[in-house]
């Protein structure tokens, strides 16, 4: 058989994602498995079980993170490297990361049914905390891996019920010895769902994204003054809650102000004392903008970061900002973009060449080696939730097209 | 000393709230004791225990209510009440219910002091758990002695933790074996801060309220749809959170549009997920609507209720709403406010006849008896919170007005 003939076996990948899928399985259909929790710890087995049956070389390193590694016939060349996260969100979905882990899987059975060596060894990666649900922020495991976040500061990271991030690694047996340290690597790939209703929209199969839009987080806090309800007239009240909602609608409307080409949300807020009678005095709310264009979404932040003084001063209620989180937008590597589309056209998918609007763990790993991603439809665009779905179909062709990316790439010279 | 020249003990009664005041006293100046506390059972006991030392017989019923009976010359007539509350809000004030009581107590002390002997006897009163904030709803002791609430029921009630009104009632040991059922009362008094700025800006020290105004309470319910904040464009979005907000400005608008004469406050909210990257797919969020005028007031809630209808179906946002409580304002006896009035002038302090915006065990009291309040000002208007504060002098003065028309009352034939 051509090698441009190569496919993955489709049924098999299903099955794999509906094992997987049975650990923190959920009533509504969806999975529960936080970050160091004893479903992750059961996935985790799964996992290396299956990479040790492909006979792989699996590595745990102080992190976490589970690799299993492919000889190639130059195992002196730097690795191609693909993988995501077997982590999810409270009452999650069952592909979120876990496809591209699973996908992953697939295309390494694939070369081994098919007796398939490349020249570059090829890593499968499981990257530790990615949801940043349990432990904040997210992606943690290739955070630490890339350099760009350190172990011990992650290590000290708390869940909310004030448990260290490293007893809980400890405790689930999954702190291995292997420093947790970026090391050469060819390129890496991580297949995905889209998470949003784009290529549905557009009726493609597979996108490429051309990078990872920038993201600004903001924390508001607003100060009123707390009354009781019925005997304070309106005149004269400083009600931190309704500044707030005047707040969060200038946010709602702000893209739409700046032409487009941004999303912004207020997703949390927490109301003092939130008792029905009292006047609010303590709010705080988040407020999280992103754009491919970081100057636009600047600017977009110094218009509503007016409004919020104007309405702020108007009601006498004063506010204290805090810019949480700022990260520019990430191109990937344009090549391996390329590669991605031309793979998707060989293979007959039709291709949305677009951006990604969440962050990823191929978001640090754009900073250690060139950088690509594979999408595919959600269907109704929804994600982190139970009734996140991506028809077995496009599963399947994402990792057919992941198949010939991996297999290019790992037999470059 | 003729009647009219007659005082309270201002001093006497300074140093007697402030004693009570260290039961449950907070850092910042104001006073913690929940219903049915350990703190609310060491003020029991302080109260009943002065209550002892002016040999009242002192009476506590199956609610916990702590009655102090002062005989007249004529013990067939029906007495007069007066009282309020000894429990707070959590980090509420030290004056919120409990000058009502240590009012009526300065009252009966002087009383003592000056060997005056009354035609019809005098009640004093602490009824068991007005503010609503442990067990909700609030009022319950005035409302089983009056009838308007099921004794069983309140028994039933829980708090935060579970735990049941009638075993904590048991635990501080305050369930007495006298029946909660109403008597026969010539008239209730009760003595209270107005928890408002009016008086302040109308500079007045004594409020006569012609009765308390009519309560609405609604509960909003919003659905919307959780999806990752970044790949979901703003078109297609059912953002709950932006929907809530957008209602909650419609409130605070509301009186303006009415053109006054009432008040409308959203104190509660609920956001869910509360993800700070996730679009709120599920908002509660509370209403309180109050006026004299009880048309007026569902005047304004049939227009607000459109407003809320037509932003869930612009914004795809089904919405649930429920009524949850509506009483309708309440007149007190016109012959009991004017006695008030009369009072006051006597003493040469300014009065205010005006309404109270907030509830009392006077709402239920009235239900049961004629019933009339005395308010003095709260600076800044401030309640329901540490800084809450009365001027002594105007407790002083508030406590003379009390005096003087128990004094009248109880010697009426």
């Amino acid at each position: 058989m051509a090698f441009k003939d190569l496919k993955i076996n489709g049924r098999r990948l299903q099955s794999t994602l509906e094992e997987m899928a049975r650990i923190g399985a959920t009533p509504g259909g969806g999975v529960q498995r936080l970050t160091l929790s004893a479903e992750d710890q059961e996935a985790r087995g799964l996992f290396v079980n299956w990479l040790k049956a492909l006979k792989l070389e699996v590595t745990i390193d102080e992190m976490g993170n589970i690799f299993g590694s492919r000889p190639g016939k130059l195992n002196g060349l730097p690795p191609v490297m693909s993988g995501s996260h077997l982590d999810s969100q409270p009452k999650g979905g069952k592909f979120d990361g876990i496809l591209g882990v699973m996908g992953t899987l697939e295309v390494l059975r694939t070369l081994d049914e098919n007796n398939i060596a490349t020249q570059r060894p090829i890593t499968i990666v499981d990257w530790t905390s990615e949801e940043g649900f349990r432990f904040a922020p997210a992606m943690l495991g290739s955070g630490v891996w890339t350099g760009a976040l350190d172990r011990d500061w992650v290590y000290n990271r708390t869940d909310i019920r004030g448990r260290r991030f490293e007893n809980e690694l400890n405790r689930i047996g999954y702190k291995g010895a292997a420093p947790c340290k970026k090391w050469p690597v060819r390129c890496y790939y991580e297949y995905h769902i889209e998470q949003g209703p784009i290529l549905e929209k557009e009726a493609k199969i597979i996108g490429a994204p051309k990078g990872i839009v920038g993201l600004y987080w903001y924390d508001i806090y607003l100060k009123g003054e707390a009354n009781q309800a019925g005997p304070t007239p309106m005149e004269g009240r400083h009600d931190a809650l309704s500044a707030a909602a005047e707040m969060i609608l200038k946010v709602n409307e702000l893209p739409n102000r700046m032409g487009g080409n941004l999303v912004a949300t207020v997703g949390e807020i927490q109301n003092h004392p939130n008792s029905r009678n009292i006047i609010p005095d303590n709010v705080h709310f988040t407020v999280d903008i992103r754009s491919w264009d970081d100057e636009h979404a600047i600017n977009a932040w110094d218009l509503v970061r007016k409004d919020f003084e104007n309405i702020a001063a108007r009601r006498g209620c004063p506010i204290k900002i805090e810019e949480t989180w700022r990260v520019e937008h990430s191109p990937f590597d344009e090549t391996r973009v390329q590669l991605i589309m031309d793979c998707a056209e060989n293979l007959g998918y039709s291709c949305l060449h677009m951006v990604s609007g969440a962050g990823h763990d191929a978001s640090y790993m754009n900073q250690a080696c060139p950088t690509a991603m594979i999408f595919v439809p959600s269907i109704g665009g929804r994600s982190h939730v139970e009734v996140e779905n991506t028809r077995w179909e496009d599963c399947e062709a994402g990792a057919n097209v992941l198949l010939h990316a991996m297999l290019r790439s790992a037999n470059e010279e």
